[in-house]
């Protein structure tokens, strides 16, 4: 049931999506993303180190902390669509590239290395927050593996999907090299039992059992019938109203980790002046005249 | 396996669905509620602006705090049944109705407009937290459409039923005009990804989809058999201590807000005072007799 | 697709369980616990008032926080597998042992029983705490019947599995005698509307709906192979870091009951010191000589 | 130093609060509670029962949130100066008109009377949180005794003076009759060890020692210097912002509760509309033209 | 201000103090601590290894445990008076006895000693928590020194009184060796730049600015003073209802670590129960007849 | 007796700081902040633009946020002094200067523009938060005027001195433009009463008042005397552990915003580590030795 034909796609989509498939590769200031605009709106970042199986770097990190913090305030940027170039989404962590970080920790007694691996470990974490604090949403598309690091990486994004091939791997508990990024805490609400059993085991985890579980919404057949689904959803969302869409993430984030009362009460809060956007008259209008959102010209945000 | 068959239902149960589907609307003080009582310590609730197709007017706001209100402290209630009159459970706001409110708020400059719209979110979102506070499970039976308001509306029942033809959607980002009561804060937790999909895209959710993500608990085959299987599982606990029955809800929705290390807590001071209710001998004996817990008098809650 | 084909387990994983399952009972000081070893590093613990149908008494409270601290400090256990002896998992309160404890409480006034009343209930809360507090992650494995306080148990468990003929009551609102140690508490995020109708109406929850709702996270055919299955799923953890596994199982607790930015600030104050472990190396060294960790010889924790 | 003389107040405020003095008493709907408006924005409340000390009764408990629910929404109030009329500030608990309701509570079991008990304890509560949830300012001025019920309605309040004759008195484990209403909640904070002190023995505290421990924030010589102190205090509340004023009420309070960090996100929230306020300028406008904020004429709210 | 004369006691309590001091020292279990009952219902515990300037030792995190946990359930104790014996309050940790605790760890790696500090660190962590979960009050009284580890035990008491000269250093930050066990924690709200000062400088802190900043509610001239005081407010405890009394200090704590909401409503939780107690009538019969409540007969608790 | 006598301070520590006065103003990148370093370890920031009153402009909250981020990783910084040159410590926000981003804030309708206007409210909290988020202590010295974000500036820091002639004023409520930055916040909780007084008034506090309240922890005779004193105090935490000083202010920080058991949890995690520094045996060697920490050397950090 969460399988998705490939044929309910328009052809437009599919080119959109081959296009940016063909796009080279990073360009500077990234060597590690391949960032492209395939829609109006819609801002497409992709994991590009095939070759490396898009394992996570130094660089990685400090490309996702820049990116998403330009595209925050980015007015051309409503939606972010991350996938990942070539066999798989992600082996997790690059151990070569960050050996010298995590193996050979720096400091003259165990306190001062101590000290020093906390602000490494911050540094990655951050790599994931900037996702989480950009207005923007973002939608996550999984192929093939999804390995340690990786996972962290998803369960920051706002809407997961993937394909039928996808598998994914917690590799928390192996050695803990990968596990210090959050996506067990990100994931431990929910479904705790299927959670613990994961992060304890390292077992992998299937793309049905991945959907019936909540960790993706929808699987797809293959990759490019995905990659057309997550542009038809990225589409929508750029369609409406910015001031919308971006403090309904805002909202959402905060009602996460907050309890029902204070959910409310922060939403009355911040409503108080949203309420008041031309972009609600103009709605409203477009929804009268029976036309789609889509055709609503939105002020910049 | 989440469709339950309509002859599961007693031929009694369905002449009480029938009779209060006849019962002709709402009864002064309540223009918008019809309210029956259709076995004993049961309370049926219908929301009854078919016409309007039940859409949330401010009669209907100030009509249900008044309610609930009066339901709490009413020993003759020990669990609400609530649906929807006609052709569907309702279409959210009345935006007619509702426009002064939210379309030309009040108010000689932003700061004063800001403020009156906020005191307008807290009456709006008090409508749906009065269901919470009421320590009267409520249980909800939705066919048919239930669109923004509505969805905000079942998140704050304890049981939700819906029939095979029910959708579900939330509206939130399209223009904020139903997104600020609640229903994503409520529902936040659990399924994040699939909650922030309908949440950022306003998709449609149907009735297999709310079963497979834990929105409602059972799905029937239309609308007659729900509401009989709506009156059976409220008759059930409506025949149970209302001393334990009450307490359960207080004790769940502490639970949802809090820690586990504070839910036990909490739980120990209130049962403290609660377990020497004479309720427990009571069950004890029909138990120990054999006899169903609705063969008990339990006093007067 | 929950159901694990029996065939999937070794022959020597069977003779195992076999082994266990005619330890002989418990042995001192322990009158209710069956306690083996039937690989290294993993100990079962049995519920063992078969003719009982394992009801809780209160030796059993009182064993389950010696046995528990006992374990939680002993480095020749690294995961415990808890199960049922004898025809079910377990009736829940053993009503005749408790009674006096509950049902003629002491006291001179309102007050003073009410005073006593508490310090029991933190007593039997305590029971299920200890297994939270031990940070060897804990596999319960369910048959039969699981009633009343048996709920309360495998919800302070890590990791949930069950027979097909499994099948689960609350009996939280009835007269509230099993309801007030904590399994509501434990279980109240995630599927709400679910955890209310059972807490509310005291039904039966089957294995299916378990297992659909993330109670348990797989479905085994028979006692036999859930049995194999645990000590597999054990003998995975048990060839783990201990370092990596016990920490996860902590960060995961801590997670559970958190925000998202506090559950990474407690991860990275953990792993600061815990990332430098020798653990660390080895596992890498397996890997690259591409041995199953099993192999490695971690040391003693 | 905290002793501010009587000659530093005018001429005028001192026939103010002479006014005030000889208001008459109570006039309907009210019969516990005088109300005045002695200067613009300003309204004077006083318990006015002095031939019973001004102990709190059950028509107090119900006209306090009567009031206070009209004064929160009525924009010729600003601030709220609060006062207790004859002899002492009042006596705490009227035992005789409330004897019935904690001494011979109602409620067929125990249980039944414990739900009984607390709900007239979460409604004497609420006597005292409506004076929080008011957005205006509360300055109350306590001359003679301020016994039991009344440190609890005190330390709602926003800003507290006293004459140098006050003493408060906690009476909390005496015998816990006056306890239940939240002082001790709303003072736990800060100086734990005085709290503990006071809570635990019912010993006296004088106004010296109010000051000191920051129970007060002023002492004054007698009563009539302390009304003009507090009615100056209220009209400089009374010239500024309403916009600013109720907001830093609403800020003050969110802060009291929260971290320092959610109370800078909520800040910030709800900042995001009151900054766009034209009391802005006009305030600036009136600075530089060296006049005092008193002479602006800032838009109702 | 804070000076008490010694005259105002009573030429009892001195006899009481000095029969005390003339105790003999610890008896057996306790080898550390001196334990007596100077009155009805009062238990005198002392520091007491004047010989090695009180410091704290391995036996003495053991005994204390252990005797709290005895205190708690004993019904003859209603109120702990705890003080030092000999030259001064205490030196704090007795580093000889600790060394190899915390000098020399013991693991296999920096993750294993990493573990195993943290199993003692909270292992004296719990020797003060031992005195928050005893749910009866306790005063301390300080004389001479009270350094480091003094300093931690302190802020776990209810009461705080000193003589003239007594003085506190925290050490926290000078090696860390002392500051681990939470008297920052327990200090940090309050006056947070004093307590950063005493943190991060370690200086000495002399009992005037103790009582200005409310560490301690009390000065007295002498140890001698000090003791009858401290019996004198012991007294005043003891005579009070023991259910209001541990009530309020479970309450206390509860509301120092939760919002105010929060705080009234577990208050409400519990008294809807112990407001039922007996000694609410006896205690206002007694205020009738103009007996003190020490006259009163409160049953055990 | 806050008063400190001249004459306690070395002839020295006085040349240190006229140095210090002399240093000449801002030096590039910087062009509102004089960063020097009077002592080994110290580093010294002065507000610098006396011509300006020091008053806030846009270049130094980036400068504010650059510095304390360098700061924050700079080994040869181990504690801050904070100070304001010319006639007072800071006039607050420079309304010229800030005037385009408050009161002409950009956007197309009122949404937008209090999108935008929050950005700019979070910019500005940043501009403090970053002294706390620096692990090194901070400590202030307060001449003259501290206005508006004068006052929210140095609730950030750690701990704060001032002179006799110093005067604080929050200015939250005239017209909002000053109080959204977080002091209000940093300092609600202790003296709630004066807070909301000043807050609600915006009248000024002096020395003594901001002694006793607990805003500062030592008041000084004139400037030159306070700046020797704010070295020496410096001067003793740069001679400490570096691992024990920046640990302490983490945990302190963490210990405001959480509960006691959190706090302590906290603790033990941190120190499990941080306990094994090579430092403790320096200090602990160095005590028996009867030198000074002062002359260890410590490693960097």
């Amino acid at each position: 049931p969460h399988f998705v034909l490939l044929s309910s796609f328009s052809a437009k989509l599919r080119a959109v999506v081959r296009a940016a498939a063909s796009s080279g590769g990073p360009r500077p200031p990234y060597t590690t993303l391949a960032v492209s605009q395939p829609q109006q709106f819609v801002t497409h970042v992709e994991l590009h180190r095939p070759e490396k199986l898009n394992a996570m770097s130094r660089a990685f990190w400090r490309e996702m902390v820049e990116l998403f913090s330009e595209l925050a305030g980015n007015p051309d940027c409503r939606v972010v669509v991350f996938s990942g170039a070539g066999k798989m989404f992600t082996a997790g962590i690059d151990l070569m590239d960050m050996a010298s970080d995590v193996l050979q920790p720096v400091g003259e007694d165990t306190a001062r290395i101590s000290w020093n691996l906390r602000k490494k470990i911050a540094e990655y974490q951050e790599t994931f927050s900037v996702i989480e604090r950009c207005p923007k949403p973002v939608v996550v598309a999984v192929h093939g593996a999804c390995i340690g690091g990786g996972v962290d990486l998803i369960t920051a994004c706002d809407i997961r999907l993937c394909t039928q091939d996808a598998w994914f791997q917690v590799k928390v508990s192996r050695c803990r090299r990968g596990g210090f990024m959050g996506g067990a805490s990100r994931n431990a609400r929910g479904r705790r039992c299927l959670v613990n059993e994961l992060a304890l085991t390292a077992r992998k985890m299937f793309a049905d059992e991945a959907a019936s579980s909540g960790l993706v919404s929808r699987v797809f057949a293959d990759k490019e019938a995905m990659m057309a689904g997550a542009m038809e959803l990225a589409g929508e969302i750029a369609g409406r109203s910015p001031v919308g869409v971006q403090g309904t993430k805002v909202n959402l984030l905060y009602s996460r980790d907050h309890s029902v009362a204070e959910g409310l009460d922060y939403m009355a809060s911040w409503n108080m002046s949203m309420l008041q956007t031309e972009d609600l008259m103009k709605s409203a209008q477009a929804a009268l005249e029976k036309k789609s959102p889509k055709t609503v010209a939105f002020s910049k945000l």
